[in-house]
């Protein structure tokens, strides 16, 4: 089965956006077996949109539209849909009254502009979108179907997660011909993962390939051997498990803030974290989990000395030994935080995230991660590849997988 | 001027790697007045290829083609575009020559496959790339202009550099078509700033545009008036900016953080803040600056109330009577983390995150956010729209922005 894919925004045609719904989108399909044949993005110009679906819709029978579906006056997309296949724009009831709830809910009054998201091409299928309220469309017409997405991110993928998905694998399920896995690395550079995992010799099939973004490595496994595949995916991505132990933090779409959040609440404990150079990253993670109240108490950042010493209690000896970025540093941070807090755990970073700050033996990049946990506080020394954003990611992410290998009882490496 | 893209490889489709290219020539050829028309990504694909390209070339004069120069067998663009317009391959022997020269310095043989690289469109000028072995060319025919580029990002951009910016430069020069002008806002809905901008009755040229990411709302206007561009879209976002005073808190690729940071150095000033509801974000975005150490000392999250006293000194009188979530004690935090740290201003920010916690009269997206500035103390209440993500981010932009806006001696709304 194919399809194309038509992506719309002036801002994309800018370059002020990246056009993630690509990627996004690409490896959902791909993942369902369906083949992509073009990718088209369009500006908000009701005369190139118009046109661009019509060579679309000549070539494909499946048409994903993205973006353009918002209430202001350059969302064009539905309209012209409607226009092209010569069908009226309705009210949908459903949607207003879920607009309506919304605002209501806030105190606000309904936009005068919102309401222009309530009209729909005749016949189309609502799907609801739980991130927004710009519903997602499906419009089937003359053999061809055509998926109307809304163009935030998080909304595109709620939509396309809860409507679209199950949609199009019923449609593709003559047989999905390939499965990839990802999984996520920190701690590592891209070359280096690549030089661990050349000495296994993994053959051609499954494909091993790369993405690097800061703080992170993800390895993805593609497997192509019919309904084999999954198997083939999963027993080479054990094996890479193994040889990247505890560097690695995630597999596929699992999200690590997440996945500790889960685990804390089921067994009732609770965090809190000191942080010298991620400067509240790993606080902002852990918080931007809904519910996060129920397990994170709160924490201290300590940039200065000063405050390591009078709110944390780390001794001014220690930092006068060893200096703020060293293992003993941290561990008197993780431990200062949960006497403090009074919290099951607590986090202690302490590092140079550059691009200054480096001394004899201190490079940029080394950080120290200290986790205690009743009367145990373990630590980590690492060097992270990158500049500051991929140095801060990655001992955020090593913070927390941390957390994650001591709740499931994992080595901590 | 404009002109069209075309992306080629299998991988784009797949999602296997994210387009970089969009971006990258799609700000370049924005800030050299070129309007970009279309994007289009296809497989390495020959006559999928040459469909597009021929679609392509039927609308534009500026085509520019990424991808597809390298020496493997699904390397297909200079061919296809030479069959397109009936030019034959020749050998390019400034090109051979520049690659016996690499390899002999290797020690190792031309490799056969490579030798493809030699041949180009007849009458096509060769683009010389320092950064590998494919160089670009650029094609002019029938009174069109085809440049083609390698497709690794690295390679792209250094031709691209080296030896296309400063001809388009010349070629669009008869005087910049258009002039855009970014305004971003926070802490109002997308459909709250246009139905403010509509009672402005802002004419059809410049136009204005819109797009939502979490947290901000980014309003572009775009003048089309030949030399008059600029003056005209600086026209317009004036009136925009005072339209929607303290909402808007910067311009174009201007960075909010970066901005503080420069304020705060220039005056040798310090800040802390003690965060709740955004629980870390506005700390690290703080420390996302290289240096943020010489103005930032550190903070305090304060998810629970026993740290908002214990820690802060927020009077457990003012959390009973007017709630965690009040102006009360968002004054109260952002003094206290001025005392304990010693620093020049200090932010407070508390608030309801959602998508849990809302009580009668205080919605989810509800935040205070409070700057200490010396013996005074601003405060401003806002109804953040979106979900957490939204909510965090809003209150992240505005606790910053207030720090802006007083460095500037601008009104704080």
């Amino acid at each position: 089965m194919q399809a194309e894919i038509v992506f719309t925004g002036t801002e994309l045609l800018l370059g002020e956006v990246v056009n993630t719904h690509a990627q996004f989108l690409g490896r959902e399909l791909a993942a369902l077996g369906i083949e992509v044949t073009l990718h088209t993005a369009v500006g908000d110009n009701r005369e190139a949109l118009k046109a661009i679906l019509q060579d679309s819709l000549a070539r494909t029978d499946l048409l994903i539209v993205t973006g353009g579906l918002g209430p202001t006056e350059d969302d064009l997309t539905s309209e012209t849909v409607a226009a092209l296949l010569g069908l009226e724009m309705v009210q949908d009831d459903n949607t207003l009254h879920k607009l309506n709830q919304i605002f209501a809910h806030r105190g606000l009054p309904l936009p005068a502009s919102i309401k222009k998201q309530v009209f729909v091409p005749r016949g189309a299928m609502v799907l609801p979108n739980s991130a927004g309220t710009a519903p997602g469309l499906m419009i089937r017409s003359g053999g061809k179907i055509i998926i109307l997405l809304p163009g935030p991110p998080r909304e595109l993928k709620v939509v396309f997660e809860n409507h679209v998905k199950s949609y199009l694998n019923k449609l593709a399920a003559s047989g999905v011909a390939m499965h990839s896995i990802v999984l996520k690395v920190t701690g590592l550079s891209e070359s280096q993962v690549q030089d661990r995992l050349q000495e296994m010799h993994v053959p051609g099939n499954p494909t091993i390939s790369y993405v690097a973004i800061p703080g992170e490595v993800h390895v993805r496994v593609t497997a192509r051997a019919g309904s084999q595949s999954r198997r083939m995916a999963e027993e080479t991505a054990l094996r890479i498990a193994a040889e990247l132990s505890d560097y690695v933090f995630g597999q596929d779409d699992e999200l690590l803030n997440e996945t500790v959040s889960s685990l804390l609440l089921e067994r009732g404990l609770t965090i809190s974290a000191a942080e010298s150079c991620t400067g509240g990253q790993v606080m902002k993670l852990l918080t931007d989990v809904p519910g996060s109240s129920r397990y994170f108490l709160g924490g201290i950042v300590s940039y200065s000395n000063e405050l390591k010493t009078d709110l944390l209690g780390v001794p001014g000896e220690v930092i006068a030994s060893y200096g703020a970025v060293s293992e003993q540093t941290a561990r008197a941070m993780a431990e200062g935080i949960c006497r403090v807090t009074g919290s099951s755990f607590g986090l202690g970073v302490t590092g140079i995230a550059g691009p200054e700050g480096e001394t004899p033996g201190k490079p940029v990049g080394l950080v120290y991660i200290a986790l205690a946990a009743g009367d145990k506080v373990f630590c980590k020394r690492r060097i992270f590849p990158g500049l500051r954003t991929g140095v801060r990611a990655g001992a955020t992410n090593t913070a927390l997988n941390m957390v994650r290998q001591f709740l499931l009882g994992l080595h901590q490496g």
